[in-house]
């Protein structure tokens, strides 16, 4: 490793976990780096990327030290790539990153050089084996308050609830974790009927994958954890041949033939009529 | 082609444009296909994987007889490819299929065969431009009206700024639609201060990438339109060195050292004094 150039830190997506599901962008960054830091089971997904590399590997909760150690290692000119699962921005490295580096009071054009690679993310990689269920506006929000006040996060399920997006929720379980998902359960069946589709995706992708199609009435009754990623559907969603699906609404506008209905126009807004709202 | 086999329909989002973010599995399924069906500019992004093969491309507002004849000749046993910029289930082609499927009463032990190809969308590929405005709870609206009412969209706006969402608008703008993207903001504008950080990304990834990192009271000054997205951050969302942030969390629990704050506990809720919260 040669400190004397000038430092690169990747921060890296790596995708649901599968080869398949990771970028070439992901792939050259690994491939360029000389060090690689990341979380135990991300480090694994990547490991036959990472022969003659020295790998940090780290716990849950050392996400600080980690973090510290990538920007510090390519400030002093190494190319180190930091990954995460899924995307790095969500839920992921990235944030603290940026938050180390304000820290140390670092210049844009001060090294290391920056380069945020994207990844699929879970509620991506998920909705792609429930069906299609992210097909119209949605939400995603982390069920996790190690770090956030749960107040502002039951604000949030409220507001999702009660506005119909659909609903994706992130760490909604561990060991030790396990009242936030029935409370979450709760809020949400105040504005959803039971019969709204849920689907559970453990694992997606990787080798223990576990794909549950459900409901409101019904989700909590299977397994949930660190690695599930639930999705509520909306008002609109649909359970069909065992999908998920949120239509877009191409229906409101048009007839199976592509013809358009009466009183709709191409290209224009949607012509509607809600008795409880003021029309335009 | 074919068409005495089983067929297989593939709905494969490319991404954001550019190769390295197109995961091999969007690849290998658009090399397998006999026949390629998407929207003009999007097949154009893949056009040198198209060599040799049927090529079906139609407008914008053709999506239903798009979906059509993908479902149709994957039916009759052709390999079809059916590209979405992004992820093909985010605002994308994956739900109209399903629909489509579910008007010929289609079951699932029938060909074709479905193989949903995850993608890199928009939200994740700009933000990724931007910084890491995604690292906490964020939601997607699209503000295109045309199959959607809107009074069903602002909802969903004032209870995404209220709620304190980071969020992201498809769909902000055409050459006929220019209105929405300005009610969008003053909703917002009600919730949230004008300095909160607003960044705007058109063709991200593509040739005429464009990236914009601006505020609440001034992103509607520069041009916004059918290809941009923009993100609007929390009340947490911050600027720095021109990157737009959102932290996770980790300094409401830890000091930059790694050690635990006076109060909190590793790996348990985080511990909170809200005045307005009744606490637990």
């Amino acid at each position: 490793m040669s400190e004397d150039q000038n430092g690169v830190l990747y921060v890296v997506g790596i995708g649901p976990g599968a080869k398949q599901h990771l970028t070439p962008a992901a792939l050259e960054a690994i491939a360029d780096a000389e060090l690689v830091v990341g979380y135990s089971t991300y480090i694994g997904l990547v490991r036959d990327l990472l022969v003659g590399k020295e790998v940090i590997r780290t716990g849950m909760t050392e996400e600080i030290g980690r973090a510290r150690a990538a920007v510090e290692r390519a400030r002093a000119g190494a190319k180190v790539a930091l990954v995460s699962s899924g995307d790095a921005g969500v839920y992921g490295m990235a944030g603290l990153v940026f938050e180390v580096l304000r820290e140390m009071n670092w210049k844009r054009n001060e090294p290391p050089e920056l380069r945020i690679v994207p990844g699929i993310t879970a509620l991506n990689s998920c909705a792609s084996l429930l069906g299609a269920p992210l097909v119209h506006d949605f939400c995603a929000i982390s069920l996790s308050d190690l770090l956030t006040p749960w107040p502002v996060i039951t604000r949030r399920i409220e507001a999702a609830a009660s506005a119909d997006f659909v609903i994706g929720l992130y760490n909604p379980a561990s060991g030790r974790r396990t009242r936030q998902i029935v409370e979450a359960h709760d809020i949400i069946c105040r504005y959803r009927p039971g019969t709204t589709p849920v689907g559970l995706v453990k694992s997606g992708y990787r080798s223990a994958q576990y794909v549950v199609m459900s409901d409101l009435d019904h989700f909590l009754d299977y397994e949930i954890g660190m690695l599930t990623t639930v999705l509520v559907g909306s008002s609109n969603t649909f359970l069909f041949e065992g999908y998920m699906v949120t239509p877009r609404g191409y229906t409101n506008k048009y007839t199976w033939d592509g013809k358009v209905l009466p009183g709709q126009r191409p290209a224009r807004s949607l012509n509607y009529a809600e008795p409880e709202t003021e029309p335009r």
